[in-house]
């Protein structure tokens, strides 16, 4: 597969189009809008994978076959348990706090308590991503059910999957099979996009020879941004602010006439779609079928013909991520910590990546500041 | 002041010489050695200023009259103190954490219970950094003595400075004007220097719309590295190696004869020389003279020259700020955190500038995985 072709720069992102580096993770294709894992296309894996398989598949280099699956949803869902000093911690973060800062302040306290040994090695760095992958929705839950409601739970469960375990804990009871499905799926498109804003933080930290831990603490720090990952919260109280669809494209006209940016549409690297719209869209949509609330649909699908219309511009993954979660009955702020726990699979991967290349990423910049001035003495300063 | 002209790029740095964004805070000069923060040399700024003036210059845009002076330092003064829920996360970090991770935690919990209200402001962003720069050593010192010696400190000193806010918590007893002078003058040098790996990595952070606390804490993890801050305990690690300095020098020529990269020279930047050493290796010097240990100074100017003789390479600023931070009687681990309270000023400066860019640094990447390849059934896969 050849690098993609190069599409003029976008005009609100810095280094776009610049390789700074090389990645045998993930390409977007000869296109450009043509996303593999490894080598496999991004619409096989989402209707043929589970995402513990995409998650074996970016951090362990391969998708696994039946026995390695199974030892591997074995190892994950032994590691779901925290550690008594990260449960204080998490006990101690205001209810108020967004519960990205809590995700962050979890992993990073984690990080002290069950540090990564060789760092240098790449096998305690697997260990540690596999850990964190499991012990993500713990951390996120934990959190927020004690710091809402109080409440103390146990984060053990037994649920075959991740998809499963998060909305177990969420709900505090199993969820139906389609449910879990449809989070499942969302991870797999979630998990892995090449040098993404929030992936190449980590990858700048991990250049300098930092722990796992220290790199995924940027990219969530990343991720939180409404630039990036913090979109789909974003698109979802866009959403949410109409009660019909006629209403949302009135509304979105008149925005666009005054310059607004819609979040949830255009892409730092994507020029005509977003290859993992198609998917999520599907999904939103039939959990509006069943049960969802099929309005939410129909205002996001009307406003992505009013995007396409007015400024030739196309939905983004976070787009109808907000609606399907929404309908999964996913508070919105645990749209984007959903997010970090798909895309700590990536993170962790492009981590090891960048440590096995040996370079420190340091560019340069431009200089636009004062000519050189002598430093007057304090006395002679005006304020 | 133009841009730098632009030598060759290095070998080991991704990205090296490429420009990614435009900055008024820093230049290395046209030569590419003539560091300025500014537009002020850092020679000035070392000899002439004290750490508070430097950090309002980057934080606040100027160097501050007397009476801003003053008020300044006042303010730090009164944000030494650290919230409740922050002391007992401090208090469940393990004694065997690096500082760095704790320092990393602190920090990230802190931006939960003391939020950044308007991420898209500037003046919110920096308060914290204000804070920040008050509470770092706070937080630090508060943990390593309750980790260390179980001791519950009171962090609210009455001290100046930040330097002397540092030696009084750590030593439990003011120190000497010489102390905080030397310890002052290497935060001055240590504050900033253009687009290295840490702030890099905050201002990606940055580039999304996170908050300030993410920003911070990506730089923290970044600066852990050995290939970027944490040279300066490492560098440490190979002067303590050596009695004298004929067994140094010996043993140096044959690590270099066995392609060992030494710690503490070369830089991913300078070429020639770090125009920060100088400065740094006076202190050295001038702390073996009145009571420090010489032999130490004398183990590291030989292998400088050393280094220079074999390898045409120079020391960079972490090199002789070893020794120094030895000679005040600073625990080799808490070097790099030191690197931490000086740096944040340039990473505040750093981020607040990439908001207002409007940018999201968002590079892309040379593809050296597979070809495309289907997705194979479960069942035919191999282990
Ligand atoms: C990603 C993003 C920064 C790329 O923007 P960009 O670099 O300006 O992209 P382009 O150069 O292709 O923009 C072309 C035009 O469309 C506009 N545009 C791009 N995205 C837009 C959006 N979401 N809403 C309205 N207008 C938009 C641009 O302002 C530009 O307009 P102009 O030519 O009138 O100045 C931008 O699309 C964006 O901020 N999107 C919303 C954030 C989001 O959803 N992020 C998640 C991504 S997974
Ligand atoms: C910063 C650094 C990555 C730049 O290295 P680089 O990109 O290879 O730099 P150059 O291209 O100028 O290197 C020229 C040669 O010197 C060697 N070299 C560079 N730094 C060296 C060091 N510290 N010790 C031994 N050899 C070194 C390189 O390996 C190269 O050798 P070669 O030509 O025989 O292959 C490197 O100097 C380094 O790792 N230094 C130690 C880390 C450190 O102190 N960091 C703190 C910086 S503030």
């Amino acid at each position: 597969m050849e690098a993609p072709s190069s599409p003029p720069p976008k005009k609100s992102v810095a280094l776009s189009g610049i390789a700074a580096g090389e990645t045998a993770i993930c390409t977007v294709g000869r296109n450009g809008d043509n996303l593999h894992y490894r080598g496999y296309p991004i619409l096989e894996l989402a209707q043929g994978c589970a995402f513990e398989e995409v998650g074996h598949l970016l951090i362990h280099g391969r998708l696994p076959d039946e026995a390695a699956l199974s030892q591997y949803r074995q190892r994950l869902v032994e590691a779901r348990g925290l550690p008594h000093e990260v449960l204080v911690t998490l006990e101690h973060i205001p209810a108020a706090t967004h519960p990205m800062d809590a995700l962050r302040s979890g992993v990073s306290t984690l990080g002290c308590v069950l540090p990564e040994k060789d760092e240098h090695g790449t096998a305690g760095a697997r260990d540690i991503a596999d850990r964190l992958l499991a012990a993500l929705p713990s951390l996120l839950l934990y959190w927020y059910h004690f710091s809402h409601h109080g409440r103390r739970i146990d984060t053990a469960t037994s649920d075959a999957s991740i998809a499963g375990q998060f909305l177990h804990l969420l709900r505090g009871q199993p969820a139906s099979p389609e449910h879990i499905r449809a989070l499942d799926q969302s991870l797999i498109l979630y998990a892995e996009h090449e040098f993404n804003a929030s992936t190449f933080a980590n990858r700048v930290v991990a250049s300098t020879g930092a722990d796992l831990y220290s790199c995924i603490c940027a990219g969530i720090g990343a991720l939180k941004g409404p630039k990036h990952g913090g979109a789909n919260e974003v698109a979802m109280d866009v959403i949410a602010r109409y009660d019909t669809a006629d209403q949302a494209e009135n509304d979105i006209v008149r925005r666009l006439g005054e310059h607004e940016v819609v979040i949830g549409f255009g892409h730092p690297v994507y020029t005509r779609v977003d290859p993992r719209s198609a998917v999520i869209k599907t999904i939103a949509q039939r959990l509006g079928q069943t049960g969802g609330n099929p309005r939410l649909f129909e205002i996001a699908e009307r406003l992505e013909s009013v995007m396409l219309r007015e400024k030739g511009l196309f939905p983004n993954l976070d787009w109808y991520a907000a609606p399907a979660y929404h309908m999964l009955g996913i508070p919105t702020a645990l749209f984007t910590p959903l997010f970090v726990i798909a895309r700590t699979a990536g993170w962790a991967a492009h981590a090891i990546e960048q440590r096995g290349s040996g370079k420190i990423i340091r560019p340069t910049a431009v200089y636009t500041g004062p000519d050189e001035r002598h430093v007057p003495a304090i006395e002679e300063r005006s304020a």
